[in-house]
């Protein structure tokens, strides 16, 4: 079971980059984004140096200097890359880096196949799995920015997106009281989900739908990006240095607004979910509302009874740790405790995300200035 | 009664500044800390601003380019003097500023005399005289910045500081539950602490003392600065930028540990707790004695079983909204919502916070880099 | 006769300062703009260092941490206060820095009476002289940035300017052939200005007068900054970097043209000669009249046939070693060769020149960029 | 005639691209550096736009939006893609380049056969040609830095450097006069070689040979990057700044020198002139051994007397226009001029210039801290 699973995580990878030409592999055109080819060797890599190296004996590594190009921060490990000298490198090629893959994979397969593996290799496994997983959906997030920040705005496929779904919002009304909050079962998850403990609510409402492409013009179009009184300071020095007036990938375009989707460049669909704001944003939306967003505490109580998966969402909570949160030992404890400062957390998932690695329990994280993943806003009151 | 308050606060202003020459009110060596001629000015820019202009009739401005000069981040006023440009400015010059704060001084001493005060008045009046005495405060963190940064060390007064408390630290416990957090009570506070409301805490243990510069001295010897897995990512970062081998103003001369405090360069007292430490290395700390920084809430919660006051202590909490949190209408409501970002929560006062300005409910923020308020560390588990 | 000098010219740098306020003395509005109060003790400090250290036996230093503080840019004599952390300095306050001009000036005074000077000595006194009246000059050049960019604009004297000249622009015809450049005499020069040699100059022609406001403001209204092709590819870059639109100190207010002056903000006097633009302003009015700037042998060739002593005036040439260039050994050797590099040459001597500081050879240079000068153009062809 | 040099021009520069793989092409790793994709396709453009596009009846443009991507710095002609972000865009790919190359050699193949050309086409087609050669040369070095600044270190080729001459330098002696200047003859030029003028000379002396990697060794042991004194003031800024040690590519290794080469990583030949000093290196070398750089003027004096062309040559000349130098009208006026501020002048040439495009009167020029280019050292006294 555990080859199967690793045969497709890791075919749905290659998969993704079906459509790339060569130098779409090789770009890094802003330090958060990372080069396609990138993501194909840290996620191999990752198995490399966790599982073969210090699991299968009589492994040879692929090339020790791979350790040095493909770790990402794991400061555990040794020397890193810097990350904005990614876009640098034109060696190892696109080619010697699915040699990379090939070897990993058939080294793992031999190895999954001979071996029972004790609970601690599974959970590295486990772990290793839904690592690739973010790196999917990391790898369409950049993959995007590449392509749309290119001045021929190529397309990435031709695929038609679905209709987008025409309900109007209500707003459910979640009673005061103690609400239990984390993961809770016995699969996969992240240690920053882990420590299921208590939370006290007060009374709140939120949102049925997310914010639509209309409701976010509307702000547009009413000022919001003008008027310093909806946004946090440092949001509104983000406006002013930035010059921003919409949503990333957003073009006015003879007085039409236009977006970039993995389709080429397109009029908006108004009645799609907004996407691309970052938190600064979504707060200055908000506000203009009158209404707020609701914290991770208050999603995350309410999650079963609407929809959700269409776009990570802003929430109102900084990312910290839970009440009882461990980091595991060694580089693994590296994964996500380092990062609890600064950030926000987003709750739910994207169309990016790979099928099977969403939960409803499930935090994101990023940098409030951060417009390149698929962000949108769901309100509260 | 209000203008017995108005004339004492603004009275110790001008008592903080005393010791200090011309030259030292005008200097800003780094973007955070301002000219303490500017926070004269600023303090009383706000009761021009804020009470004689609206309220006073036939009031006339002192000087209307002041406006301009001292205002310091209210957009809804007008155009201000971008903040590092502060330290530019000669003019006006020390003696003007004084006449300034004697020019409202006299007229808010004829207006309180004159006028009943009605309620919205009164509350525009308390929110100015504690935000003169954040600016006391700042001005006693900002004149130690400069003064302690300058190569002759000079010191600002030659009073010997009482000596430190002995206790050894014990641990307070206390039980899960369901605890109020907020302000309570008809006196003032700032809107950031209102809406009372229920927070459910787990059981948790929190010191009864803050951590002392020997304790701190451990951490430092043992390589706390040299071992990346005590610091968050960009802590780590923050440590290899700037080089930092202990808290701002200490110095190593001749294998001896000194730091600058207002009576001059002198040994490090190692019963006295830890002071100037940024968020990341009061995390940093924690992380290698095995325990944690406290929430604010766990903090709020056992805050009357142990003494504070001594210095500002940083929490695990970032610096959000309280579920019934609203801004103030107009100009007051920039004073602290649009900070919401970013920043960590500090609790307590410091030896610099004036008499009569803190509270259990008092939440104080800063950015996770900044060393030079009076901050220190308790810890919890 | 070396007292009567020392005299006579450390009084003119302290008559320069009279009318400045204590506050106007320390603050540094931008990197190149030293405070009024280094300038005092830098001047100073070059007396101690270079003449009452070596050769004044029993001399004891003013304060040793003063080398620390005033020594500017000479490697060879230990650490130095960085640049850009002048302004930052409210000690030694001004009242010291006047205690130690006095301090290092009785010493002198005694040591020029009591000795009989060697000549290596007496060289060194002229160039510490010469250096002192440099900084008259940059103090006035200082002194009137920190001034200009306050916004209240205060005046720093009420004299009123002489009428200016109202020559007309005719153009002296220079014969081709070999010219003798450089130094000649028994006098006091840099020693930039030595190895009088020669260079051969073909036939050119060279304005007998500075262009004026009148002239440069043709070129503004015509668009001049807003025409790349006038520009070098960097000086372009400027422009649209700085928004440059005129130059430094102009100010358009309600439509007509002001300057900053040491009386105040004034209307542009159309007939003065524009000043403070910088060379690449320079070069694109030459650009764009048809005509060039003169290198500085053409300009030193010309000289003795026109009038000038009111603006420096930029030249074509890059600031360079003459042929027979030798460095001084030690650390006056420092003076002036190591600048020699990504820096242009002016000519002349402008309203800022103390008196006697000025010479047909003499050799002043700045980087491109820079506009704070009172630097002026005249056109060749 | 036309035709077979423009064939035999552009096949050579794709002949210098052949040993790369597509990701080669791409990336960039520094500002100075252009994407060798970049070269090939700027070339060609300059072919489209200058020729094809005024001159070519019923030409069709390959590709508007290239206009915007192979633009370099002519501001004439249009928007242009800023330089730092070349490196950013994956497409157009390197088959739509070569795609693109193949189109505009097509028709400027018909285009050449069927036409008579006058002379103004004539001497854009013979500034086409050199255009590419200096970008052939271009090429070259940015492709060295591209894969000598890759961790892997891979090797462009695998032929070996003949082996290098071992004169041992004796110094010319030139009488003092006046030289002539400037281009003669009939053949294709620079528009900044022209105007030949006379210059008068002092007598000098100038090496036969270029400064050997031993020689510079000596310099490098004897602490010549620890001593201010050899160096420019800003020359030692960037020492400081860039803890610059040696020339570029140079790796110590086990206390061994190598360099990288175009055959990958071997230890230093201490027998080859020194290569990929910049300005500051060059002039402080100079310092060090008790000579000087010659000026552009005493070098092109001399250069019949001695070897050259093994690498570019740094002068003690700041590139600044001849006397008779005049700018050509419109976009080809943009060639030369506007570069002429705060760059240093190089003559001779280097193994990377391509056969028949190196003349005695050629200047090329580069700012003083670039080292990339193939620059040696030749001493004058």
């Amino acid at each position: 079971m555990f080859l199967t699973t690793y045969k497709r995580i890791r075919k749905h990878t290659e998969d993704i980059c079906a459509p790339l030409k060569t130098e779409d592999y090789v770009v890094q055109p802003v330090v958060d984004v990372s080069p396609p080819k990138w993501h194909l060797g840290h996620s191999t890599w990752f198995f490399e140096a966790f599982v073969l190296k210090p699991y299968a004996q009589g492994y040879k590594e692929f090339n020790p200097d791979y350790n040095f190009v493909f770790n990402s921060y794991y400061e555990t490990i040794g020397a890193r890359v810097i990350r904005t000298d990614r876009g640098n490198l034109s060696r190892p090629t696109v080619e010697d880096v699915y040699k990379y893959r090939a070897y990993v994979d058939e080294a793992m397969d031999h190895f999954l196949i001979e071996h029972e593996l004790p609970q601690e290799l599974q959970d590295i496994l486990l772990l290793g799995y839904n690592h690739e997983q973010q790196h999917q959906e990391l790898l369409i997030t950049d993959l995007k920015y590449i392509l749309g920040h290119n001045p021929l705005f190529p397309a990435y496929n031709s695929e038609v997106d679905p209709e987008p779904d025409l309900s109007v919002t209500s707003y459910f009304q979640i009673p005061e009281g103690v609400y239990d909050i984390g993961y809770e079962g016995t699969g996969f998850c992240f240690d920053n989900e882990l420590g299921r403990h208590k939370v006290y609510l007060h009374d709140y409402s939120i949102g049925s739908e997310l914010v639509t492409n209309e409701e976010y013009l509307e702000f547009i179009e009413s000022g919001g990006y003008k008027n310093f009184k909806y946004w946090h300071s440092e949001g509104w020095e983000w406006v002013k240095t930035t010059k921003a007036e919409a949503p990333l990938y957003w073009h006015l375009i003879d007085g039409q607004h236009f977006n970039y989707t993995l389709h080429g460049l397109k009029p908006v669909n108004m009645d799609e979910p907004v996407c691309h704001v970052n938190y600064y944003e979504a707060h200055a939306f908000a506000e203009w509302s009158g209404k707020r967003l609701p914290t991770e505490f208050e999603w995350e109580a309410a999650a079963p009874q609407f929809k959700w998966g269409k776009r990570w969402e802003w929430t109102e909570s900084a990312y910290l740790p839970y009440p009882f949160y461990k980091k595991a030992p060694g580089a693994i404890g590296e994964y996500n405790g380092k990062f609890m400062v600064n950030q926000m957390v987003l709750r739910g998932a994207s169309e990016a995300t790979p099928v099977g690695h969403s939960r409803i329990s499930y935090r994101n994280f990023f940098h409030p200035y951060l417009q390149w993943q698929y962000t949108g806003i769901r309100l509260a009151f």
